[in-house]
């Protein structure tokens, strides 16, 4: 069942709408209780399909063997943690996990045709899945989207259209052209998080059906912490873990809407003047879904935090000195938990898994820039 | 035990030599025999480690969670196959499987230094799997290596050596370096095979357990080669499979003196002019272990089979255009699996298995390029 957030009407799960009508983003809700057994765990896949029974999707999957990536001890400087190599998955992100669950569902539900906009990860996924699924699609990115982005978008056979202007004026020709293409948007579909979520079952089978103190991820719009929100809470339901993590979001002090509204205490993100930050892919001034971020940070128990440009870097380099290699976005976990400790919202003593979303190899340049400027 | 091919003399595993006395290269060979269980597998770790029990290190190892590689099935123009999306391990290629074993052994060893000398792939693992290991390196790259490829190396901490002229000249620099300091190199290492073996026995369990008709990848030193044919054969010693894959190299035109060996029935690569090929990653002139590689070649009934430019950077859009997107090298498959077709070297009906071996994601410039030049 799908279900708006904002005036509570229902959807079946085959509806073909990609928000509600009145203008709220649609949650899928599940009906049945779940069924999850470690044994056929275990006999499954050697990719997120191994955790099939708690998506809800149909056998005829859009895939390309997506998840069961790294989960590896490292002393990132602040003592041991376990990094969540997620940057592993097909396309260089942890996107790939959502994006296969979302066309797979609008295939199912007989969409053939439809726009994304992104500058970034979520781009380059979507349009190697509906390569691999069979489905057109037009990516709509910022004229100044660099080149290396562009070609693996355009490799994988999307259309991409360039539009002039800022981010948001990408969004809004997107949301134009969903007037007559179906809007594939991972922040606005249902079914993104029900792909996204598969990497917290991971981290439970890959910590022997257990699950960390804390876990402290990248925080833009918020998809790793409601994914994580969601399999922690079915686990606990189906009585399989016997505690939620705490769920930690780290953001870029230059564009930290989720974490100004945590500290005030407040429901909804707060409205900033966003600056720009090495940190682009969690570069989101209005995340959509931020209330109900907000409510899964405290629900857990979890804090936001917010860390700035040079420890970003700093933590960039910190990471590859221990052989990781990721995008810079990524790296705003290693401050990140330097500034939970010495909060006191990480405890000395508890396990802490870490998320790392995008590979370095797709910010190359970015990275040579950072090294010779901090040389 | 190590065994020098050239004059048979043996070492014990903990020898800290990198080669022969004699100058020979040395190979491992097991001399009790493997323990191979299913369930053992089953129940161990979603890494490459999971087939630890015919790994020959210790229990300490350097690992990044290598391995556990999607295995996905596409059409390529050829009919459906199966690829083995090898290039998501840690560092975006392979190479990862035997460094992580490479490293592990000579850290057993007490090595704390080393070399290797590599203009790409194996360059980027050594130096990420040292800085995971704790071990210090120093890597030899020609001059005109990308600034791409000096940053992912850099950043983990190695000493990059730029050396000018060709690259044999890197080579000889290195083995010049190697006076004073260990040689490292993965093409002598009797231990990297070790590793890029449990690519075919992950095949193995992916499949169900069972084997392919066919396995077709790329060949430059031919370490793949060598890993399946290793591989395949525990498992039919140990009762396994019931049958060995043919195993299937391919080489491009502009540097094939392996093919061209296979082609003439002769035992050892031939002698030959190498021109610069798009498939830089397996432009081995002088492949060290190339009379093993032609053995185990005739002795699986596979072939070795040459394509040409073109149809390389053909097999690159293809590649992309179902959403798997690899560097140039890894797309020769794609024509060596029609050449293998047309010859009949590979018959209808018969199971195909197809290599791939490193990341789009370190190719940009180069794809970018190639997108530019056949528009």
């Amino acid at each position: 069942m799908l279900k708006c957030r904002a005036c509570d009407r229902t959807y079946k799960d085959d509806c073909s709408l990609w928000r509600c009508n009145c203008g709220g983003y649609l949650t899928y809700f599940r009906e049945r209780p779940l069924e999850i057994s470690r044994e056929s765990i275990r006999s499954g896949p050697l990719s997120m399909w191994r955790y099939r029974s708690v998506i809800p999707v149909g056998p005829e999957v859009i895939s390309m063997g997506e998840g069961v990536t790294p989960l590896v001890k490292a002393d990132i400087g602040t003592g041991e943690v376990l990094l969540k190599l997620d940057y592993l998955c097909p396309t260089g992100s942890y996107k790939d996990r959502g994006i296969s669950v979302l066309t797979t569902k609008l295939r199912e539900n007989g969409v053939t045709s439809l726009i994304e906009d992104s500058s970034g990860n979520a781009g380059a996924s979507m349009a190697s899945y509906c390569a691999r699924g069979g489905l057109n699609c037009r990516i709509f990115v910022p004229h100044y989207t660099s080149a290396g982005k562009c070609v693996q978008i355009e490799s994988a056979g999307a259309e991409l259209v360039k539009v002039p202007g800022t981010r948001e004026d990408t969004s809004a020709a997107a949301l134009e052209g969903a007037r007559s293409t179906f809007y594939g948007s991972h922040n606005w579909s249902p079914w993104f998080v029900e792909g996204v979520k598969t990497f917290a079952y991971e981290i439970w089978e890959q910590m022997g059906w257990s699950v960390p103190d804390n876990l402290v991820v990248p925080l833009g719009q918020g998809s790793l912490v409601l994914g994580a929100y969601r399999a922690f809470s079915e686990l606990l339901e189906a009585g399989l873990i016997d505690h939620m993590p705490k769920l930690h979001g780290v953001q870029a002090e230059n564009c930290a809407p989720i974490v100004r509204a945590y500290e005030r205490g407040l429901g909804s993100p707060v409205s900033i003047d966003k600056i720009e930050t090495v940190a682009e892919g969690i570069s989101s001034s209005q995340p959509l879904r931020g209330e109900e971020v907000l409510e899964a940070i405290r629900g857990s128990k979890g804090s936001a935090v917010a860390v700035d440009e040079n420890s970003i870097v700093e933590g960039l380099f910190r990471l590859s000195s221990c052989g990781v290699y990721v995008e810079p976005t990524s790296a705003v976990v290693v401050p990140g938990v330097s500034k939970l400790i010495e909060s006191g919202a990480i405890s000395e003593g508890e396990t802490t898994a870490v998320f790392l979303s995008g590979s370095g190899l797709k910010a190359t340049d970015k990275i040579l820039e950072l090294r010779r400027k901090t040389k």
